[in-house]
């Protein structure tokens, strides 16, 4: 299991090749949440969201020769992507599964990073199944996007930041809102927080319709999501919280939020306009909580993880728009 | 005049109240340029541009007693926002002289700001007599956006940032290239390079038409622009380079470049795209000329200062569809 000293040694591991991201804050979101806004950008480090520190983590952590042998992820997404530059930045091969159907971009991106694609229907095809005849056959290792304890410590690496980071704003006691899929930041969060800053409370943040985790915080057990497809917030909705993330964030976290469509794009909106950052959907909902539940909030100041800024142009003139209309 | 150790005292000064701005960069950036590329993202700087450095530099090295009377700037934009955040961060008034046309969100970010606003009518009042008497009566500093020597000096802590952080990424001989308007970021990031990073040389970039400083530069005398009004870029249009900064950058700088308004919008697009920034078109010139002038530059890395992100939603969204088109 993830603990304390597994996240430090992730940050070792890190050091130099993961990106310390910035803690901004702007006068107008202070008055617009109506406390003190601290935003830790995410959407900075490399690839474009905090999914390059877990790969890291993992790729970094391997044995030598079975690093060499290279590593295999499914993702159509920020994890593939992470993956994908973890894996050439350590030299060695990384095979990413992607259904056929995937956005040309993000298929394009992922091969341009290195990475051998290999594309399966998803109509017709296993995936899973394609996925372990290619790791037998060539030695490959999996590389999860969540529930593995080293992917949850290099997510806490960011945890670990955001304690120094508070420390030197001078805030103690706060709620740290996180983007929330199938959890392995928030734990990673919840866990550097626990030993590093308890006075801060890692909270999930999730899009209405797709709060699993909120609603299984709330029953004590896992429970799953009707279905994950309609959000605009696609990158952070899986089936339901994680085997092994779920103990640590009951332990730990408070209460999930929920946050609108329309609230999401107004974040990204102000992120653009305040903080000079592109969030995508999924990586703006922690903020859109800050900026717009402030009543779900306690105390004077609020800590927003964005974790990630991989958005289509046509999804941000879309956050932008609605700049014109206020 | 500006030297190393007025820079150094105006780093001492901001120690904790500007930010240290991330060196950022992608795989797809390098690949585009052809060499590696590295970006000073400056529009993640308070109130979104540089200039709050140059405003807090000034604004904290005045005698307490002048500095409680407050402090008045012309302008309607980032030097605006700079002097105002930074006045009010010293608890001390502001007085911002705008053309009353000036656009309304301008006004309203100045105002917000803490700033006691004072329109004119650009065809019928003289600006420069509104503000000497304002000054007179009421003891106000001026804060010049640009020709004055604490000015430079804090715009140069961008440079000696730089100087140290390229250091960190082990680079040692590059070209600088600095978005320029009146030259006073570029004058103070050239002495910050000489003073502790001299095989990094500083080259301003302008647009086509707008290009001032780089013809002043071949000329070797300050020449002026035909006119100031039409460029996109209009942030960082001046009708010449400053009395001050001038000699700096005629000593130090390597030639300007130019480039045209479509490499801008190219460039927003790719910032937006590969590094999750945002950038106003005059903050984005230097970036255009790193990805898309490449045979004007020599060596195997650049390192771009990206110097604004204050962007109109509706012209950042003329930068987003061209990623649509491709």
């Amino acid at each position: 299991m993830t603990d304390i000293a597994m996240i430090e040694a992730a940050a070792e591991r890190l050091q130099g090749h993961a990106r310390r991201t910035p803690m901004l804050s702007s006068p107008f979101l202070d008055e617009l949440a109506g406390r003190r806004v601290l935003v830790k950008a995410e959407c900075l480090q490399h690839t474009g969201s905090f999914k390059f520190r877990g790969a890291w983590s993992q790729l970094s952590a391997l044995p030598e020769d079975r690093r060499a042998r290279g590593v295999i992820a499914f993702s159509s997404g920020n994890h593939a992507q992470g993956v994908a530059l973890a894996a050439r930045m350590h030299r060695v091969p990384a095979v990413i599964i992607m259904p056929s159907d995937a956005p040309r971009l993000k298929l394009a991106n992922t091969e341009a990073l290195g990475a051998e694609l290999v594309l399966y229907d998803r109509a017709r095809e296993d995936r899973d199944a394609i996925g372990e005849r290619l790791a037998r056959e060539r030695g490959l290792t999996l590389i999860k996007p969540f529930d593995a304890p080293l992917t949850i410590a290099g997510q806490g690496t960011a945890g670990l930041e955001i304690a120094a980071q508070c420390a030197e704003h001078g805030v103690r006691d706060a709620d740290v809102l996180v983007c929330c899929g199938g959890g392995g930041l928030t734990a990673g969060v919840a866990l550097a927080l626990e030993a590093h800053a308890p006075g801060l409370r890692a909270r999930p943040v999730e899009p209405e319709g797709f709060d699993d985790t909120a609603r299984s915080l709330r029953a004590g057990e896992r429970l799953s999501n009707v279905g994950v497809d309609g959000s605009i917030c696609d990158a952070i909705v899986t089936p339901q919280p994680g085997e092994l993330t779920f103990p640590i964030m009951a332990r730990l976290c408070g209460p999930g939020l929920a946050v609108s469509e329309s609230m999401v794009l107004d974040a990204m909106a102000q992120a653009f306009l305040r903080l000079k950052i592109v969030l995508e959907p999924g990586g703006a909902v922690a903020l859109a909580a800050a900026l717009f539940d402030p009543q779900a909030l306690r105390g004077d100041a609020v800590i927003v993880v964005a974790s990630g800024g991989n958005v289509d142009p046509s999804v941000f003139a879309r956050a932008l728009a609605r700049l014109d209309d206020g």
